[in-house]
C-alpha cells in the first residue's frame, strides 16, 4: 500500500479515537449533571474508546496497520514487525489527528448553551488524578496497562492465532484498560490521545503530558521484546 | 436477488432499527422515573440502537446489502458501490420502514397507565437538543459521525478487510456514535430514522426535520468520495 | 446426533437461560438497594439474558440447534427447518430445564440474610408489568419482538450468511429485545423462561402465564411462513 | 510448544486476569463515592473479568491453551483433554501470576490519597458476601457456575464448534457468571484469582478461601465428566 494511504488511514483513526474517546467523555460521561444515571459514566467512556480502535481497525487496519497510537507504533518496531524508517511520519500523523479532533471536539463542546470544559478529558496524575492518585502510581499503571495492551496487540497477530479477530480483542482490550484505570490517570496508554487534548484542556495539562509519551512508550517496549521471545515460532 | 425480496428486508431492516433504538429509548431509558439508575440510560439506548443493525445486517444483509438507512444507500452509491437507479426505491422503503415501527412503538408506548411521549426519541437542535447544543454544533456533529459512520461501513465491507465482521463492525460503530452524540441531537445520523419518529413526537420536531436529512447526506457523500480514493485497490 | 444428547443440550441450555437471565435479574439488579448504582440495572439483566444464550449456542449448537425456547422450536417448525415430530419432546425437557432453574435459583435466592423475592424475575402484564403496561401493549410487544427474533435467527442460520457468527447475532438480538421490552412484560419471548420462574413468583403469575405461551409462538409462526418466502433461494 | 513459553502465557493471562477483574473493582467499582453512577458497577466489573480473558486467550491461546484458572486446568484433564502431569506446573504459576497481580493492584491502589482497600475484590460468604449469603447458598452458587463455565469451554473448543469463536465465548461466559453471582460470594470460579487478592485484604479473606478452592474445582469435576459423554462424536 502506497504510503499517502497509510497516513491518511492512520490519521483517520486516531481521529476517530480521540474524537470518540475523549467526545464521549466529554459530551455524554456526566449527561444531565452530576449524579445522574442517565449519563454513561466510564463504563460508556470504555466502551467508546474501545470501538473507536474496533471500528477504524475492521476498516482501515488492512492499509496501515491500525495502529492510532505512538505507543502501539514503537512496540511493533521493538518485535521486529513495524520498519524503523516509518516511525517518524506514522508518529507524526497519529499526533496531528489527534490535534485535528481534539480541535472538532473543541467546536463542538463550546455549542452547548452552559458549556464548561475543565480537564476536557485530559490524561493526568496527582491533582489532576480524577482519584487523586500519586505520580508513582500513575506511571506504574500506564506502565503496565500499555504492556498488556501491546501483548495482545502483538499475540492476537501473530501468525498463530485466528484471523480476523484482532480488532475484537484489541478494541475491547482498551476498554478493558479503561475499566481499570481511568480513575488512576483518566487513561491514556496512547501519546497521541493525550496530546490531542492537552491543548484544548485547561491549565495544568501540558505539564504532565511528558508522563503519558514515556510511561506507555516504556510498556510497549517491554512488550515487544517479551514478546519476540514468546511468539517466536519454534523451526 | 430480486427487487421484491431486496425492498422487503430493507423495510424489516429499518423497522427494526427504529422499533429497537426509539423503543429503547421511549420505554427503558428512564425506567423507574428520572435519576433511578435502573433505567438504561443513554449507555442502554446506544446498545440498542448498534444492536439493531448487528442483528438485522446478519440476517437480510445477504439479501438487501443491509442498509436501513438513506444516508448509508447514499455513500454507497458515492463510493461506486451501490446503482443510482435502486436509491428511490430504497430510500422510500426505509422511510416507510421507519414510519411503521414510529407507529408500533406509539401503540405500545400508549398502553401504559401514565404514558408520557414527550419527544418520543426525536432528533433535534437548539431547544430540542438534549444538551442544547445549537445548529451549528449539531449540524458539524451529524455531519462527522455520518462522515465516520460511512468510513466504517465503507472499509469492513471492502474486499481487503476479513469477511463476516462487517455487522459486528457496522453495528459497534452505530452504538459508539451514539455514546459520542445522544447529548447533542439525540443521534440521527439516519434521516429514516428522525422521520420515523418526528411525525408521533410533540410540536416542534419535523420542523427540524431537514438538518437530519442534509448534514447526515452530507457526510455520507463526503465520505463516499474520500473511500473511493483511499480503499481503491492498486492494480 | 442421537436423541438422548440433544434433549441433554436443550435441557442445559434452557436451564442456563433461565438460571442466568432470571438469576441476573433477582440477584444483582437491584444490588444494593433501590437507587444505589453498582446494581446492574436493566442493562445489565439485558446483557445477561442475552450472554447465556451466546455461550450456549456456541457450547452445545452443534448437538441439538440451541433453541432453549419453545417459540423459537415453534418458528424453525414453521420455516420447514425442525420435524415436527421433534417439537414435543424438545419443549418438553426446554420447560423441565426452566422449571429445574427456578428451583436453583430460589434455592440460591433464599440463602441471604435479608431474601425477599417478590416477582422472582416472572412475566407480566397490567399490575404485573413493571411499567403498569396493559394487555393489550403487553401482547402486542411479545408478538413483535419474537416475530424478530425469529427473523434474525432464521436469517443468521440460513445458508447465505456467514458462517459461525450465530450465536453472537442471536445472544446480543435476545438483548436488545430485553433492552427494549423489560419494562412492558419484564420481556419473556420464551414460554420456557416464563414457567421456569412463575412457580415460584408471588401469586398471579401464574395466572397470566397463557400471554406468554400464545403471544410468542404467533409471532414465531409469523415469522416462520414470513421467512419461507424471504430467504429462499432462487433456483 | 516449549513448557516454559506455555508457563509464562499462563503466568501473564492469570496476572491480566486479577489485575483487570479485580482491579477494575477495586479501583473503578465505586469511582465518585458509594452512589455515583459515574463508577462501573457491578457491571463494569463484570464485563471487565470476562474482557481479560477474552483478551488474553486471543493473544496466548495457541501457546497455553488459555486456561489463567486451576479449575479450568481440572475440568480440562476430567474431560481428557489435558495430561495430569501438567496440572501441577500449570495450578502453580497461576497462583504465581494471580499472586504476583494482586501485589501490582496494591501497589497502585494504596497510591491514592485517600486509599481504603477494605475487602481488595476478595471473595467471601455470610458476613464477607456482598448480599449477605450463607455458606451453603455461597458453596452451590460457585459449583453451579464453574460447572456451566467448564460446560461452556469444553463446548466451544470442540471440534464440532466453529473455530475461533472461542475466546468470545468464554470470556463473555465470565462477563454472564460475575452479572449473576457478584452479590454471592463476589464471584470466585477461579481459586487463583481468590487466592491473588485473599492475602492483601483484610483479616477474614483467607480463612474463606477454602471453599473458593474446593467448590470451584467439584464443578469442574462435574462438567468435565458430563461433557465427555455429551461433547463425544459418534463414530
Amino acid at each position: 500500500m502506497v504510503m499517502s494511504k497509510r497516513l491518511a488511514a492512520e490519521f483517520l483513526g486516531t481521529f476517530w479515537l480521540v474524537l470518540g474517546g475523549c467526545g464521549s467523555a466529554v459530551l455524554a460521561a456526566h449527561f444531565g449533571g452530576d449524579g445522574n444515571p442517565l449519563g454513561i459514566g466510564l463504563l460508556g467512556v470504555s466502551l467508546a474508546f474501545g470501538l473507536t480502535v474496533l471500528t477504524m481497525a475492521y476498516a482501515v487496519g488492512h492499509i496501515s496497520g491500525g495502529h492510532f497510537n505512538p505507543a502501539v507504533s514503537v512496540g511493533l518496531w521493538a518485535a521486529g514487525r513495524f520498519p524503523g524508517k516509518d516511525l517518524g511520519p506514522y508518529v507524526l500523523v497519529q499526533v496531528l489527528g489527534g490535534l485535528a479532533a481534539g480541535a472538532v471536539l473543541y467546536l463542538i463542546a463550546t455549542g452547548a448553551a452552559d458549556a464548561e470544559l475543565g480537564g476536557f478529558a485530559s490524561n493526568g496524575y496527582g491533582e489532576r488524578s480524577p482519584g487523586g492518585y500519586g505520580m508513582g502510581a500513575a506511571f506504574l499503571t500506564e506502565v503496565v496497562m500499555t504492556l498488556f495492551f501491546l501483548v495482545v496487540i502483538l499475540g492476537v497477530t501473530s501468525r498463530a492465532a485466528p484471523a480476523g479477530f484482532a480488532p475484537i480483542a484489541i478494541g475491547l482490550c482498551l476498554t478493558l484498560i479503561h475499566l481499570i484505570s481511568i480513575p488512576v490517570t483518566n487513561t491514556s496508554v496512547n501519546p497521541a490521545r493525550s496530546t490531542g487534548v492537552a491543548f484544548f484542556a485547561d491549565a495544568g495539562a501540558v505539564p504532565q503530558l511528558w508522563l503519558f509519551w514515556v510511561a506507555p512508550i516504556i510498556g510497549a517496549l517491554v512488550a515487544g521484546f517479551l514478546t519476540r521471545w514468546l511468539q517466536k515460532t519454534p523451526g
